[in-house]
């Protein structure tokens, strides 16, 4: 066997693992009883453990130099080792002990924080978050970085992702969006009141289930099932997982459902030849989110698309029939200054994720002390958002995140809001008549333009240099500011 | 690190995979959309592959010897020392190329056997047969037997079973049970045609989880899901799956309920700090059909049983409202010499192993030629039946085992049957009234009974130790004979 067969064995068997440990996570989630907790816990990470074990062992490292100089630089293959190069030299560069005592810390450090947001007590917690704070930092100066120690860490999860590049990203959004809302918290509210009731589970599933079969969303070669949070998950191209839950708030499961959707249909459109190689899904997290919110937001809140889906809802949920569509498409599409970040809407959530991006580069280059962080939060939520949580678990203590050692991960959502308005116009651009596409359900040619556009170049080319092929340009706000400006200064009746 | 400590973690890791290849197994059958099945092979291939791999290394060989010096030859640690042993010999004496080959060949063999079936050709299975039939013997010589080859191959089945075991075992069966089925035949048919019906399935499946509750298979360690074929499974003894189906024949979800609830009780039943060691489930395939049996036949087919669940079955199925106790109870118990063996009621099943043991036996020595096998299969079911079936896919190609390389494993199916009686009346000398017990829904003596005298005891004890520990005697036909003559006597009006 060449050194490329053999890397080809050799990544198989770690594809292997990480779908094996896939299953047995969306199995945990959907369907284990709490009596296999113990077990599944010490499965998956013998699992995770031999995953590791093998991709990082040297032999992979020598058989990707070998192989590199064995194939045309212009291949498929050519870009699958880069791929692999990059992710080897992640993990390689960190030591073991390193890994295993922030997984160690990490899992304390999740105890902890669930306890102290319960009890609102930020002083519980920020011992152990400086800890994570510590070996984040230790974690950047393995990386290596040539800026900022945050651009070794943000790389992890947008790969030439760079404090600078954020700061340039949020740098032309900051003031035009906190106008934005400012503007809107002036005008008179709309009202969304009719989306909150006692919705029956078994409806909401099959409504959900109309809209993915209707969006694209291929069953033969995936499912939606019910879990406590819902999310994507993938274990081939040919088997896409979707997770979804019924609230007493409806665009929970329909707005969830089209936002996961959207990863899966990204993970869907990647070519089949390419199953169980690293050259398979998503490039990135911010463009993967650029999918999601698409789904969710530019097709799922728009108005042609309830043009046609409202009539459905209606007949699935008889109480909205009074509604009107303009009446409807206003409440779900409600912008409201809030304290939380998973529930604040897609002119809102940017200011969120600013702040904490601040924030965290603050607390990793040092300039924040830990015991800081509460004051800093609430300083900043005024600064931008206008309101001050009146407690630290509505405030610093929300999200799961730093608890874990994720840190510079935050600008990717950001990254998915912007990406998927640059990305939408471009389609518009291509496809001409996008609304009355929608408002027929013909979904097919946008599926289509995103499959041939993104999806179907899976790992093959860095994330910048796809936004470029699929754009014409870098990553840039304007396409959102300007697309969020139009869409609510109609919906708030601004001037 | 001492070598028992060592091999400790070796094993887990075994565990590990195997635990993960059984989800993705059970996620397979249960949920997994079709565009998942390629990847999903490769990966449970991949899994495999591992975690023979692990287990066949010469360290697990050479671990296991030193540890033996080290520890006391009455510990639990011992117990566990001889069940590695054994598995690691069997393993490790098959040449690797020849599982290889007969993995492949039994894959050829599986889709010719499913096309003969349709086109009922035996011709065309013939010669695959007779392949698997060859590779079996060289599997038999590689495994070395004492007296005859059947042995090697049956004993991977049953740990110490051979032919002459069987046969004694089915010696003392033949004759009186071709006369009971011969009596029967002769009497008046009772009537189950109103076991056929349109159940809806969601109370079909409602009833069934009612009954699992009732006799008392934990769900807070285990779920009971849908698969077109009923299976037990299990990853850990906290997480033990059960599968049914909905069919137009009431029993069958029901009674198929009750038989994989009682292999699930039984891997529940092992002590949770066995958990994901080798000492944890069945000790082996008999005695492990002998609780499905007893759940499904001693308990789930008795009268005090449906004493107490036929109203409820009524309240569930209203159209079973006029019915009487005594007619569901012998509709529920029919028997009839037919021509399938998944769908043979109790007393006939032996019948239908005696013939293929006999078979298999003839094969293996080479005294019948495969080519030879329908006449003799067809003779077979003449004599012991009376009955001969009108094409071979009702005949010798009816079952899939010998198209996989399973010879020597039909006779366990009759172990399970007679060794449900023999542990019964065990279990009702020592517990007295068991019928009251059961006519008031009182099924945790009678389970915590097989518990300590079977469950419990997982792999640390050979079967045959283990039925002589639980009865006093080793295995016979004699509590069986006892038990079905007197049921179907009853129930037919026998003299």
């Amino acid at each position: 066997m060449s050194a490329l067969e053999q890397l080809k064995v050799r990544l198989a068997d770690v594809n292997a693992l990480n779908a094996a440990e896939s299953v047995l996570g969306w199995d945990q989630q959907c369907y284990m009883p709490s009596g296999g907790a113990e077990a599944r816990g010490e499965h998956m990470a013998v699992l995770s453990r031999m995953a590791h074990e093998i991709f990082t062992a040297s032999e992979t490292g020598e058989a990707v130099e070998k192989a590199k100089a064995q194939v045309d630089p212009e291949s498929e293959d050519a870009a699958m080792l880069d791929v692999v190069a990059r992710d080897y030299a992640l993990r390689t560069k960190i030591p073991a002990s390193l890994v295993a005592e922030q997984a160690k810390t990490a899992a304390q450090a999740h105890e902890i924080w669930v306890a102290a947001r319960k009890a609102n007590d930020f002083a519980a917690f920020a011992p152990i978050l400086e800890k994570m704070v510590e070996l984040a930092r230790q974690t950047a100066e393995h990386l290596g970085y040539k800026e900022h120690i945050y651009d070794a860490l943000t790389d992890l999860y947008e790969e030439g992702a760079t404090k600078k590049g954020w700061e340039q990203m949020f740098g032309g959004m900051k003031e035009p969006l906190v106008a934005l809302v400012s503007k809107i918290s002036a005008s008179p509210q709309v009202d969304d009141s009719f989306l909150y009731g006692d919705w029956p589970e078994s409806s909401q599933r099959s409504f959900t289930e109309m809209l993915l079969k209707e969006i694209g969303f291929d069953l033969n070669r995936g499912r939606q099932d019910t879990a406590p949070h819902p999310f994507c998950t993938n274990f081939s191209i040919g088997d896409v997982r979707l997770t979804t839950r019924f609230k007493n708030y409806l665009p929970s499961a329909v707005m969830g459902t089209l936002h996961e959707a959207g990863h899966g249909m990204y993970e869907q459109g990647s070519p089949l030849s390419w199953d169980r190689t690293p050259l398979a899904g998503g490039v990135s997290l911010g463009v993967h989110e650029s999918q999601s919110r698409t789904w969710e937001n530019i097709v799922g809140r728009s108005k042609p698309f309830w043009s046609l889906y409202l009539p459905k809802l209606k007949e699935t949920f008889p109480t909205l029939s009074p509604l009107d569509l303009e009446t409807f498409y206003k409440g779900i599409n409600k912008v409201e200054a809030s304290l939380i970040r998973v529930e604040a809407d897609e002119v809102t959530y940017n200011l969120h994720i600013m702040i904490r991006f601040e924030l965290e580069c603050a607390m990793m280059e040092g300039s924040l002390a830990i015991k800081d962080l509460p004051a800093a939060w609430n300083e900043k939520y005024r600064e931008f958002l206008g309101i001050v949580p009146p407690t630290d678990s509505d405030g610093c203590l929300q999200d799961v995140h730093w608890s874990s050692g994720l840190m510079g991960y935050f600008p990717t959502y950001s990254m998915g809001n912007l990406l998927s308005y640059q990305i939408w116009n471009c389609l518009v651009a291509d496809l001409g008549d996008v609304d009355s596409l929608m408002a027929k359900g013909e979904f097919k040619p946008i599926l289509d333009w995103l499959i041939e556009k993104v999806y179907r170049h899976g790992r093959r080319y860095k994330p910048a240099e796809l936004i470029h092929m699929a754009t014409g340009k870098p990553l840039g706000p304007e396409d959102y500011l300007a697309g969020i400006t139009d869409k609510y200064s109609a919906i708030y009746g601004l001037n």
